[in-house]
């Protein structure tokens, strides 16, 4: 059996919330965090997304409340404005130490195979 | 609009393999990299799945060629080893550095809005 020194701490993968895991809407949240907010046009390009796809995650994680998403009018024409909000924040941070987490633990484990050999 | 130094390169979420992705299937997968082998009920109990769960994931992988599954008998008793593949521990080390790559974009992104503020 694997028996290494964290055999009896819970697995880094069981503390990933997979709301926000998910690919799409890991990218969607690490664009916002970078930007603050985004137009719906920027999300759908640079993440490669249909208009149909994005919405359904952008609905997603506005239900969970990680971010707003406001139409408006510039200029006469519509545009989506989609942000990012604090506890949309503190969830992408929240992951992002379990993922940081989980690249250690296969570190370590990469060095202990090597050692075993 | 969003305009880091990095805005004409590819966002890292494009590049990561959902069929590893899945949060599961991620435990899976750096459990067997860091034991080599296991067997269903270390990983099972390890990630806290049911065993239908598991062997749905085990055979969605093994599908993939990025493990095998081996029923055995040992001293009479029936018991399943699985084994990462030489292409599953090359699968996962693509998905580590993007995940690593993934994270180094979210520290500079912090970095650069707090020079905005």
């Amino acid at each position: 059996m694997p028996d290494g020194p964290e055999s009896n701490a819970d697995h880094p993968t069981l503390a990933l919330d997979e709301l926000i895991h998910q690919r799409t809407r890991l990218g969607i949240l690490t664009v916002l965090a970078e930007a603050g907010r985004s137009d719906f046009a920027y999300l759908r390009d640079t993440l490669r997304l249909t208009d149909g796809n994005l919405s359904r995650h952008l609905q997603t994680l506005a239900d969970a409340q990680l971010l707003t998403v406001d139409k408006v009018f510039e200029k006469r024409r519509p545009r989506t404005w989609v942000e990012i909000t604090e506890t949309g924040r503190a969830a992408l941070d929240t992951q992002i130490e379990v993922l940081r987490d989980l690249l250690a633990r296969v570190e370590r484990g990469r060095d202990h195979s090597k050692e075993q050999q």
